[in-house]
């Protein structure tokens, strides 16, 4: 289903698992929010209060829940754990959907005997429609009564998250601080595509057992989330209800929390962006309609924003991706999209090369390689599409995919 | 197929006709530079050399004949016609395109007796290709020996623009100078949206008989471009070639060339500015695979910037358009689009409204219509939606189509 990344230098293991690290419980259930009868509620719970980080969507048009998570992260830092539902997002609801996300975070808070402002929430589904607080209710209910730890809990919770995602998306890896304690972080999330009529978000939960200084903590995933789910790119459209998580509660028991300089640092840093890489990576792969993934790495720019202006240029242009899904080398699309973009482009020193094979040389036709041997790279199901600027020193990566009819008929209808 | 603009306060006359200015003679054929056979070359010529304004994309690669047209139209301001091939775009194709696009110039005006450098080029069709000069001289030959004037000449032309346009788009004007001299503007254009396999651009053509003084005559079109084919949307991309042209030869034979406070400059003025503006709604209309033309009005911005960058993240949002597509008032998707525009958007201020229905009040859903009345103006063939963001007096409106499974099918193969 997935395959693992390449080895780092550090020893950091990483499986496509969902073991729930120790302290952790996690569970999903349908609670008949969804017609189809599909899980649509999931709860992750810590025995103790975690230490919480997170990053959400800049929209300026925000979920209720996006700003109750985020002003409770700012004012207490921590949190017992999150309740999720699917079906309605809770966004453009108004003041009455801001006190529905506050009752859904007491409700679990009760069912699962901590205080009110101990939980997040998190919500997707349907913009403009009030959660159906008399399904969630019990929902909870039975999501509490269902809390378990280790694989069964988090895949439990991995899957109770999905909306249209085909399959469930999720890392587990293990590390050893520096006093030999053996620490987990577990990631899991649901995919980045628009959904279905006003179905929309990417949700993303790093769980971990270590005991992490705050600070670092959230300035690692920061970094993390930037160079991960902020480089993926479905249909270009910002949900309203975007939210990412790194938890930590200790539970390992390592004397000293981990941060810069304190031993088993370098390899929690490694695991929560080998876990955040690969599931941004996942969530394209199973994009709407999508049917190829393609990396696109821009070199050579004249500073990193300019390479990530038009890294993202290729990869949102609608040309580019329906080029792709025809399996057609059109680097003259790729060569216009680049024009267009914020970034500084000189038209007669872009090459570019796809799976290695350079197809530009100077912004003209390079001559070096076949159209049929491009095709053959194309009509692969994974390639990486290389821009050099030849401008400068900035670098920067976006993974997208291809846009197919597929997703045309997944959202009209 | 099309209907008339609404009369404005001026005694202007809009027709969708092709009847060239005096003057004035046009052609188009077919000379196999596309294999179906369609027409694939035109030219428009002028008895007498004609002062020249222009616009051309903005996107940093750029077609040869744009770089030679940039360069004539800045060092001479006059031209004596254009000449015009689809097939290859004679973009990306570094300095023997240069020479090519200088060498179709140079022909067409050996064919028709003007100097090399009194004729400008435009080409479209795919990126990277040189062009094809073996057809394109002979067919300049057979243009040159076709012009004709009035109304044949320019249906001639017209169609002999075109691309994948299933309808050419012409319109024609007249208006009375104050020295009661009849003049006639009249334009025509082939559509917006990329199309094809790295097929391109936006081409438009406005011709006068009147004496025009340059310099307003350039500010007057600068507005005007930006005004119609500046706020449209197909697919976002900009091509490698767009070209607008608005070329006065002064055969009419009025005495005082227009400027502003001249009698007669205000009917020219609404002329081109009627032209354009039609031209760019047909190019809509005629958007690859789209159904619906929506116009997409901004109010109550902080700046007209700030309206025009809302009603584009609108316009440009493939969810919003795939849900034009399918009929559905998702009012959701427009708010979460006004969110990550670049204009600043206070959620609860803004209002929504579909040909006047009100769906959404201060951010959220209005109560004051219902879903099936929505839907009722969703499925018509135009509507527009009114986004008022109550923030400040900045207004603007853009032009644009749904997306149709149709649009990826014509542009993956």
């Amino acid at each position: 289903m997935k395959t693992a990344p390449k080895k780092s230098n550090h020893p950091t293991q990483l499986a496509p698992r969902a073991i729930l690290p120790q302290g952790w419980l996690g569970t999903g259930l349908a609670a008949a929010l969804k017609a189809s009868g599909a899980p649509d509620m999931a709860m992750v719970f810590s025995e103790r209060p975690a230490d919480a980080v997170a990053t959400f969507t800049t929209n300026q048009v925000c979920a209720a829940t996006v700003r109750l998570d985020r002003d409770r992260i700012e004012r207490l830092g921590m949190t017992h754990g999150v309740v999720v539902n699917s079906g309605q997002a809770n966004a453009c609801t108004g003041k009455p959907g801001l006190a529905d996300a506050a009752e859904m975070a007491a409700y679990a808070g009760k069912a699962t005997g901590v205080a009110p402002e101990m939980f997040l929430v998190c919500s997707t589904g349907r913009i403009g429609i009030r959660l159906d607080m008399a399904k969630i209710r019990p929902g909870i209910d039975r999501l509490a009564a269902a809390l378990q730890g280790g694989e069964a809990g988090g895949k439990a919770a991995a899957t109770g998250i999905l909306t249209t995602d085909t399959r469930p998306k999720h890392y587990t890896a293990t590390f050893t601080t520096g006093d030999g304690t053996r620490c987990r972080v577990t990631g899991f999330a649901k995919g980045a595509g628009m959904i279905q009529p006003n179905m929309a978000t990417m949700l993303a939960f790093i769980l971990t057992d270590a005991k992490v200084r705050r600070g670092p903590m959230q300035k690692l995933f920061r970094e993390a989330v930037a160079n991960s789910f902020n480089r993926i790119t479905v249909d270009g459209d910002e949900s309203t209800n975007d939210s990412a998580f790194l938890l930590a509660n200790g539970a390992a028991g390592n004397a000293e929390a981990l941060r810069p300089g304190v031993p088993g640092w370098e390899d929690f840093a490694t695991a929560v962006r080998a876990i955040t890489r690969e599931l941004a990576k996942d969530m394209v792969r199973d994009g709407e309609g999508a049917a190829k993934f393609v990396t696109v790495q821009v070199t050579g720019a004249r500073s990193a924003a300019d390479a990530e202006a038009a890294a993202r240029a290729v990869g949102n242009s609608l040309l580019v991706k329906t080029s792709w899904a025809g399996g057609a080398p059109n680097w003259g699309r790729v060569m216009d999209a680049l024009g267009y973009s914020a970034a500084k482009v000189v038209e007669e020193k872009v090459d570019i090369a796809y799976d290695g094979l350079q197809a530009v040389a100077g912004g003209t036709w390079a001559g070096k390689t076949t159209e049929a041997a491009l095709r053959k790279v194309l009509a692969g199901k994974e390639f990486t599409l290389a821009i050099d600027l030849h401008l400068g020193r900035g670098a920067a990566e976006v993974f997208a995919c291809d846009c197919t009819e597929a997703y045309v008929q997944i959202n009209r209808d």
